[in-house]
């Protein structure tokens, strides 16, 4: 039993930068054809000269990987630097509330203020994509949810700006993709899989800590029924989000899912007797809903042909930072059902 | 500004045993007349012997401090067994649900079972009290309020059998105590000032992590009020359980809280105008609630004398185990206002 995969795309990862980016990035770009790289580095990718240098790098570790680089949303931004982007190839905006999540320092602390609007309002003409890591500074489970008047705020303002709810994680949520033409969601594979209870059900597990926190078992099956239904305005962005050990132990959010993602990815949908679903679920809709042929350069095609045979999750990867410390994968020391046969690039 | 609380109860402590005990009592037994002993140790305390052995080995710390042992409850409990606990003047029996907690591993797998209920009949007719550890094995955030259906039915079933909600997380777990009379609950601190935000809003806080988990500002709320209120069902117990920084890391759940509980607690309810029920909340509830005066020998007379003077909770305690580790107390560092200015022993 195989299945073949045409250029799988991961619309949110989080590679980091220097000798993380060199350890982590090779396990999304031996099988993903390219990716939305999350631009919220110390310092962050504010400004089109630093994403085009980020790209690069990236693209030295491998070049058949197009890493797709948001601007990261400040208040400062002009139109004349947004247009800048749009003319060197950067279409995506990535919003953080201020404090949200890793890297928000320099976020935004206003979101509906005159300032972000008139950006939001410059960002719809010229063609641009909103990324929003849309939480509120409530209660933990609310904070997605409370966020919702802004997404809907915003797409109401704005109907010709494409909205992207990132790492959707409350089905309350849901309603949204229906209410409003222009906002879409990213699908992460732990907020589809798990909830609250493998962070603090038994032991306590950092390495299941992510933000936005897991939820209730209500919101992954929601969320997974939308993935696995492959919905139409719902793309994969895995938000692999890589750690060192140390930080983990120090409480840092973020679940490093990289390594064998496309595997995990066809044993969930084959076991819920999804598997046609899965191409548009990780390709399709991705290049459809970002319009992505009309606006990127020409991707190297890749064809993943992945079998039934069992493979087990590395237990634990080494960092290659100075203090010798490791990272830990997702379902680290897992034996998963699935593997990639052959990487055809053209 | 100060206070005198008489006869303080902590009628929830994990002390532990050996180097961990000699190392956690003294902090609730300076300031504490008596507190029930959680029973949980490995092997558990299934029989008067070692209840009575494990509470020699307490009062070799502090004799002016009593320590009340619930006997663990056990499928194997017989009459003999528990007319020997009443003759020896332990009245309580403690129920953990099989694998709900530390120290759960021989727990009651059925607590409905003809077993069980013969046992808790028992118990009943020999005027025993059953304090229970009240959660299902569902998702975390309702555990308890799906055990609700069990302590519902023991108390419709056993009507003069009392029986107690230990730590009491969820707000809808309140009514249980207005519909039954013979349902009573213990309150801890962490439960009525924190919310599951203090373990996942931030960075991930393990001093946080505890069973039953923190829930929802709700829950938080109205247990908060049930407390100031001294609602005359409700009793302090502090569920203060130590781990060392090893086990926390671990994952282990559990908040150690004895360091600084009668401040902490004074704060509090100075905090919300509520100073006058604090010692009904500490003391005089758990003694009418308990008919401790009916079964427990004559207690030492302890009147603690709190002022507003500040101090700050200790970083960390050595456990003096072999590997040298420590134990952080909850808010550990923090500066409160009240100190114990004075303890009086008659």
């Amino acid at each position: 039993m195989q299945i073949t995969l045409t250029n799988p795309l991961d619309m949110h990862i989080h590679f980091r930068d220097h000798a993380m980016l060199e350890v982590v990035a090779p396990y999304t770009t031996k099988s993903f054809v390219a990716g939305v790289v999350m631009p919220n580095l110390n310092p962050p990718i504010t400004s089109v000269a630093l994403a085009k240098s980020y790209m690069r790098r990236i693209q030295s570790i491998d070049d058949c990987f197009f890493p797709i680089c948001p601007l990261y949303f400040h208040e400062d931004l002009s139109f004349a630097e947004l247009q800048q982007c749009v003319d060197s190839g950067l279409r995506i905006l990535k919003l953080y509330p201020k404090g949200a999540t890793t890297g928000s320092e320099k976020g935004v602390s206003q979101i509906l203020s005159k300032k972000t609007l008139e950006i939001c309002s410059i960002a719809q003409d010229l063609g641009m994509i909103l990324s929003i890591h849309g939480e509120s500074n409530g209660f933990m489970l609310d904070r997605e949810y409370e966020f919702g008047e802004i997404f809907a705020s915003l797409a109401h303002a704005f109907p010709h700006l494409k909205i992207i709810i990132e790492h959707m994680s409350d089905h309350r949520s849901i309603p949204l993709l229906r209410e409003f033409k222009n906002i879409y969601a990213t699908l992460t594979l732990h907020h589809i899989t798990l909830d609250l209870d493998s962070v603090v059900g038994g032991k306590l597990e950092p390495h299941h800590f992510c933000k936005p926190t897991l939820k209730t078992p209500t919101d992954k099956q929601k969320l997974l029924e939308l993935a696995l239904s492959a919905d139409p305005k719902v793309s994969f962005g895995s938000d692999s989000a890589p750690h060192t050990l140390e930080s983990k132990r120090n409480g840092a959010a973020g679940i490093f899912s990289a390594p064998c993602l496309l595997e995990q990815l066809t044993e969930l949908f084959e076991t819920h007797n999804a598997l046609s679903n899965l191409q548009a679920f990780v390709s399709d809709n991705a290049m459809r809903n970002y319009c992505l042929s009309q606006w990127l350069p020409p991707l190297r095609q890749k064809q993943i042909t992945l079998t039934k045979s069992p493979q087990t999750i590395p237990e634990s990867i080494d960092s290659k930072d100075s203090k010798e410390d490791v990272i830990i994968p997702f379902h680290a020391g897992k034996t998963i059902k699935w593997s990639i046969k052959q990487i055809c690039e053209v």
